[in-house]
């Protein structure tokens, strides 16, 4: 699947934390990335709002978005994701005048652009495409351990939480490999991911008996001809909302080790409504990754071998406190791989290998 | 929904653990039962074959079932499940059959009856439905706790594998609380559990973003007016194709207390293909439970609080060694609630209760 040339709609989310999917089209697909949507940062450029993408405007309106976009753009992004995954009703005019327009529309929301029945008409008339990105295939399988059978290390990263900067983590991991000469692949489980790689399955939007069987064959997919299989993972064991996916990505993907995600600067549960939590720390998220693990592949004594801290919204000098601490308490690298480098996760995961021949 | 008399299917696979849907409809709803079919156990009664069912006859075909059928069937019920929940090709003719014969069809797999145009299209001729009962509600929202606001107890039973007995042990249970008084209500969450009570939500087949959602969904409702709720569990946690099921249900139930079920004459995992996995102890089982539990909350402190083993395949003395010995081992109350009655998972309810107040 080749990415098209993107305006990215964002509307009054634009920011790390708030819009994923806008994000990691800025920072993985650069070049594909014409103009980005969000009235609120009008006028600005992605660097100055993210500190990513260069100088890739940030416009009000679609119709600005069509004035200024160089290349011609070709599709919509849609950037944003809320709970529940619902297709935020101040956006539907915009999607009717991008098909106006003549682009397709791109989607990773719950809500499928192609249930809307007129502007599915519309498109249709209009001769553009509407790609809902997190339709899973039909035929998956329940998992059966088949993962266990990639030639490829299979690293897998787990989070403290939601959104902490999971597939990031893999994509910069993935990155360092390859710089060092190591055939490392991605396997994409999200809208985000699939989107930057053109590949994979929305394993959030896949039957909960079928979790594992999808991720399983993500894995299997991605492991061919690869030293190194990057598992994106999705959610966290401690997110009620979420933990199921997590789970079964877990025990599909079968990891031969893990890279846990975290945000030092958070210290409540993402996306609110779990007043009782609180985020756990690495070293607490460390002991039920590695017991999770057990459960399902006891033989594999799967270990959580570095942690990658998203520090986006700290100053350096604490970013760098927090993560040196991490690493101290827990004795393991430890790292911010898009603020200090991904070179300690990629160094991990080659001693791990290595350990294992 | 009240359910109507139905002729249960189950050719070649009338067994404990090889038609549970039949089992279960045999065991909870014997008067709504007017033959099964198997052709291999054909001419015994239900009592003979299951050890449950009195006098309910098994023939070897749907014609010879509407021949003995007293009272007139209303419905075919699909009573077998196999991995993955696609309609045996097998079976197809007979559903045809059933059709001509001016009954409905209840089925609970996967894959959709009504998906079958041929078959939706002679059931739209004939005047019959056809009962998809796996097909989840469209408006599910991610679990966000609410169950923790119940007024009413809630009890999750959970597994050391898949299909050790965790629906029969939530419903001896609630029988026996009942028989005490307790106001004791039980969730579906699975086929076998709805058709038995006529309500739930098949959490299986359920989006896994919404699996803890839906089980938040039907915990609250059964816990209407309840002192207790019996939420059936599914899955288990140690088994790799279906843990993702398991840990949405335990973060969406939120249960004050668990039951945990076990086989204690099975040692591989159901349903084969994880060779590598050994079924864990209770005591085991127990741990892995209580740790997930205190991801999500840990203000609980939700304990497992009794065990009930499933021994239909073991002689009545090995049976209760191996009870007994699992009781001492873990300090808690052990039955099979089948076999020797379920009065010590009621009581263990009710001092867990009284222990919380």
């Amino acid at each position: 699947m080749k990415q098209p040339i993107f305006i990215v709609l964002a509307e009054g989310k634009l920011g790390i934390e708030t819009s994923k999917t806008a994000v990691s089209s800025v920072r993985y697909l650069a070049d594909r990335v014409a103009a980005l949507i969000d009235s609120e940062h009008s006028g600005r450029t992605a660097q100055e709002v993210l500190g990513v993408g260069g100088g890739i405007p940030i416009v009000a309106s679609l119709a600005q978005a069509l004035r200024v976009s160089e290349p011609a753009p070709q599709a919509l992004l849609v950037g944003v994701a809320n709970r529940g995954g619902t297709i935020p009703p101040e956006h539907r005019p915009v999607l009717f005048e991008a098909v106006e327009a003549g682009l397709d529309i791109w989607c990773g929301l719950h809500e499928r652009l192609a249930d809307d029945g007129q502007l599915a008409a519309r498109a249709l008339e209009r001769g553009v495409r509407l790609v809902d990105l997190r339709e899973p295939p039909a035929d998956l399988p329940v998992g059966t351990g088949l993962a266990l059978q990639t030639a490829g290390f299979r690293v897998l990263t787990v989070g403290t939480d939601c959104n902490v900067g999971k597939m990031t983590a893999s994509l910069e991991t993935r990155r360092a490999l390859t710089e060092r000469g190591v055939k490392a692949r991605f396997a994409g489980t999200g809208q985000s991911g699939i989107i930057v790689d053109g590949a994979g399955i929305p394993v959030d939007a896949v039957v909960s008996d079928f979790v594992s069987g999808a991720t399983e064959r993500i894995t299997l997919e991605a492991a061919e001809g690869a030293d190194v299989v990057l598992v994106e993972g999705q959610g966290s064991l401690f997110h009620p909302g979420y933990s199921a996916v997590t789970l079964g990505l877990l025990h599909g993907a079968l990891p031969n080790a893990m890279i846990l995600c975290w945000m030092p600067g958070r210290t409540r549960i993402y996306a609110g409504g779990y007043d009782w939590l609180e985020i756990p720390s690495p070293a607490r998220a460390i002991e039920a990754y590695e017991e999770a693990m057990r459960w399902a592949a006891p033989q594999l004594d799967s270990r959580v071998i570095a942690l990658s801290a998203n520090t986006y919204d700290l100053a350096e000098d604490e970013a760098r406190r927090f993560i040196e601490e991490a690493g101290r308490v827990t004795g393991l690298p430890s790292t911010d791989p898009v603020r200090f480098g991904a070179e300690p996760l990629a160094e991990a995961v080659e001693e791990a290998r290595r350990a294992a021949d």
